[in-house]
C-alpha cells in the first residue's frame, strides 16, 4: 500500500484500535457497554462466573483461519517425580520459587495459529539467546490465587477479569490474541489438577499464587511483531499476605523516576512496568520503606504503590464529607486492578451510606495537606499478591506523614472491606465472584 | 533503618544517583568532565581505543569484595560440530537467526559475584519459568558490529562506548555492574574465535552483528532487584544495511502512542522499550511506513525514528543558515547512539564551515513548515542496525511531507557522512575509532 493512500484517520494506530482489535477477538468478555460502575475504561467484565463449563464463548476470530488456543484439546502427562510440598511458614514456601508438580504450556506461531496445549511435570523452559523474549520484553502475565476454603472448596477470585486483562496486554505488546475463556479452563485444569495436595482440605486459609504468562519466543534478532509466542500458566508458593501490623511505608516518588505516562503501557500488565521500578524500589527499601508510591506529573497526582493501586480515606476540605478516593483510568496510566474494581464495587454497594466513592485525579499535595490538618482517615495499597494493605507512613518532601491505623488491622473501613474479601475468597460468604474449581 | 531517618536529600534515587553508581564502578568509562562536544549528557568517551590490552582499567567497587567479571578467566571449549555459514545476501542470512559457532556467557549472582566466563558452542538457553528476565523485562543489551575491512583486517566501531552504554543500561534496570572494560575483551574474544571463518577476508564490506545482552536469571517471582543474572553475548547474521534507494517512509506517532517519558528510561538499552513499540511499528508497516517517528509531548518534539536516532538538515526561517538538527539528551528520552554521536562529531569538525550543528527541541510542525516552505534540505535515520538511513517521507497529520534525495545515495550531506562514516568502519581510513581484532 502506498503511503500516499494512508486513510486521514490512522485509528489503527490508537489505545482504542488495539480495544477494538481485542473486541474482535472476544466479544463476549470485552464489553465496554455493560454499566460498570467504576469508571472510564471498564473494559472487563466478569459476568458469568460458574464455572468453567458455563464460562466465557469461545469465539475465533472471523478473520483467521488459523487454529485458535483450545483448552478442550489439552494434553496431559502427570509427573513421576512428585515433588514435595512446603511447610505451611517456612522459608522454602516464602521464596517465591517453589511451583507446584505441574505447569501447562502452549506454542503459537504466525503461521499455524495455536498447537495443542499441554499439561506436563514443572520444568526448566529452553530459549534460544535470540528470543524475542529476552531482549524486547515482549512478555505479559496475570497474577492470580488459587483459595483453600473454609468449606473446604478450592476457589478462583474473578478469573474472567484476568483472563481478559492478559488478552489485553498481549495485546499491548503485539503478542498473539486468544479466547480468554480457553485460558481461564487452562488454568482451571491446572487448579484442579494440582490444587488437592498442594492445598490439603485440612489447611482452609491457604493459598497458592497463579501466573499465567506469555513470552515471544521467536528465535530471530529484528525488532517486530513476534511471529513465535510462549504460552505457560504456573502455581508457586507464596508467603503469607499478613503485611506488617504497622502497615506499609511509602516513599512518594521524586521527578526523575517515573513509572508510568499517557501513551505508554502502565495500563497493562507487560513486563516493562516493572523492571524499570526495581532501582527505585530497592533504594527505597534500603533507606527503610516497603514500596515506593508512584507520582506523577508535575502537580505530584498519586496513582500507585509499588505495583498495587492506592486509596484514601479522607475527609473532604469544604465539607467534612466522607470520601474513598482512587486515581481514575481515564488516562491509562494504572492498572484495572481486579482487586481495586473489587474494593469500589463493595464499597459502594456496602458503605454508599457512609462514604462517597470517588475516582478522580488527586495529589500528594492534597493528601499531605489532609494529613497535616487531621483530615486523612486511612490509606491502604490494594493488589492481588498483596491483597490490601493498610499503609502507616507515607514519605513526602522531607517529612514522614503517618496515617492513622489500628494495628495488625488497618483502618475501620479497610479491615472491612478486606474481610468482606477474604469471605468470597475463601467461601465463608457464597458469592458470584468466586469461582469453585471443582476437584475430583 | 527507621523511615523518619531518611535524609532529606534523597539522591540515591534519581538519575544523577545512578549515574554515580557508574561511575563507582568505573571511574575511567564515565567520564562526564571529558569535554565531549555533543550535549548535556555526554557520559560516554572512547579516549583508548588501540586493543584490548591497552583498554579501559578494570576498577574493582571498593565497596564489593566479591570477584568481578574477569576476562582473563575465560575458559574456552569449541564446538565440535561447527555451523555452516550462509551465502552472502541469502534468505537465511537476512533472517537474523543465524548465530555463529560459539557464544559467551557469564554468571553472576548477589551472593557470588562473577562467575568465571565461559566461551562455549552456541546452543540455547535454559531459564525456569519463574526467571525474572520472563517476567519483568529485567533485561538489557547492545547492538554493534563486526566488520571485515578493505585493509583485511576485522574492526569494531568505538566499542568502549556500547560497554560504558550497557554498563548504564544494566544499572537502570537493577542488574549487576561489571568494568566495561571486561566485556569489551569477551566481545573482542569471541570475534576473534568466529570472525576468521564467518567473514573471509575475500568478503571484504560485510559485518557480522554483535548482541551483548544481560538477563535477571533469578528463579523466583518476587518483584525485587535481580539475585541472579546471565550476561551472554552472540554473534549474529544481518541483512545487508542498505536501505530503500527512496528512502526510508515515516508515519509520524499520534498522541496516544508515546515510546518514553522524563523520568523514564527512554536513554537506556533496555527492553522495556522495545515490546511497547511493536503495535505502533507494526500498524505503520501494516500502512505501509517503514518506521514510526516517535513525538512527544503537546508541541510534538521530534524524538526518534523507530529505534534510531533522527537528524534533519534544513535551512532557517529567518535567516536561511544551514543547519544538521537532532534532539538534546538532556530529559533522558532518547538514545545516546554511537552513531549520532559520531555524526555530530564528525560534522562538527568536517562540515563546520558550512552547516550548524545544532542539538535542541525541535517540533514536527517546524519540520513540517521547513518542507512547504522548501527549506527542508535532508533527513536521515542514525543507528548501529541500519546505519545512515536517508528519510524520504514522513505522514504527518494527514499528510505526505517529501524530503529531497538523491535515489539510492540520500541528500549530499547524509551521503558524505554515510561514507566517512563507512571509511572508518571498513579500515579505507585508519581512525582511532576504528578497534583493531587480532586475528591469529
Amino acid at each position: 500500500m502506498a503511503p500516499s493512500a494512508v486513510p486521514q484517520d490512522d485509528s489503527t494506530l490508537t489505545a482504542n484500535g488495539i480495544a477494538s482489535s481485542i473486541a474482535k477477538t472476544a466479544p463476549s468478555v470485552l464489553d465496554s457497554s455493560s454499566g460498570q460502575s467504576n469508571g472510564t475504561s471498564a473494559l472487563l467484565t466478569d459476568k458469568i462466573t460458574n464455572g468453567p463449563s458455563n464460562g466465557l464463548k469461545s469465539t475465533p476470530s472471523a478473520s483467521s483461519p488459523l487454529p485458535e488456543l483450545d483448552a478442550s484439546k489439552l494434553t496431559i502427562t502427570l509427573t513421576q517425580n512428585p515433588r514435595s510440598v512446603p511447610a505451611a511458614g517456612s522459608p522454602e514456601q516464602a521464596s517465591q520459587k517453589v511451583c507446584t508438580d505441574h505447569m501447562i504450556t502452549a506454542q503459537w506461531t504466525s503461521s499455524s495459529g495455536w498447537a495443542v496445549p499441554e499439561l506436563k511435570p514443572y520444568g526448566p523452559l529452553t530459549l534460544m539467546p535470540t528470543a524475542s523474549c529476552l531482549h524486547y520484553a515482549t512478555e505479559c502475565f496475570e497474577g492470580m490465587k488459587l483459595y483453600r476454603g473454609f468449606d473446604g472448596k478450592l476457589r478462583l477470585f474473578r478469573p474472567n477479569l484476568n483472563c481478559a486483562r492478559m488478552l489485553m496486554s498481549a495485546n499491548r505488546i503485539a503478542l498473539p490474541s486468544f479466547p480468554p475463556t480457553e485460558l481461564l479452563k487452562l488454568i482451571a485444569k491446572l487448579c484442579e489438577t494440582d490444587g488437592g495436595k498442594w492445598l490439603p482440605k485440612d489447611q482452609p486459609g491457604s493459598f497458592l499464587y497463579i501466573r499465567p504468562t506469555m513470552i515471544a519466543s521467536d528465535p530471530a534478532l529484528g525488532v517486530q511483531r513476534p511471529k513465535e509466542a510462549t504460552l505457560f500458566i504456573i502455581l508457586t508458593c507464596f508467603p503469607p499476605m499478613d503485611s506488617d501490623p504497622k502497615g506499609l511505608k511509602l516513599l512518594a516518588s521524586k521527578n526523575d523516576m517515573v513509572r508510568a505516562w499517557p501513551g505508554g503501557f502502565g495500563y497493562a500488565k507487560v513486563g516493562a512496568n516493572y523492571g524499570p521500578s526495581l532501582v527505585a524500589q530497592g533504594e527505597a527499601r534500603a533507606l527503610g520503606f516497603d514500596q515506593i508510591l508512584w507520582l506523577f506529573g508535575k502537580n505530584g497526582e498519586v496513582t500507585e504503590a509499588g505495583a498495587s493501586n492506592f486509596f484514601v480515606i479522607w475527609r473532604t476540605k469544604d465539607e467534612g464529607k466522607l470520601q474513598l478516593v482512587t486515581a481514575p483510568l481515564g488516562e491509562k496510566i494504572i492498572l484495572d486492578g481486579v482487586t481495586r474494581r473489587s474494593v469500589l464495587e463493595l464499597a459502594r454497594e456496602k458503605l454508599g451510606g457512609e462514604l462517597e466513592v470517588v475516582e478522580r485525579k488527586y495529589t500528594m499535595a492534597e493528601v499531605a495537606e489532609a494529613q497535616q490538618e487531621g483530615r486523612l482517615v486511612e490509606a491502604f495499597a490494594a493488589g492481588t499478591a498483596f491483597f490490601i494493605a493498610p499503609v502507616g507512613l507515607i514519605h513526602y518532601h522531607g517529612n514522614d506523614l503517618g496515617v492513622p491505623l489500628e494495628e495488625g488491622k488497618g483502618g475501620k473501613y479497610t479491615y472491612q472491606l478486606k474481610t468482606w474479601l477474604k469471605d468470597i475468597m475463601w467461601g465463608n460468604q457464597q458469592h458470584e465472584w468466586g469461582y469453585v474449581i471443582e476437584e475430583k
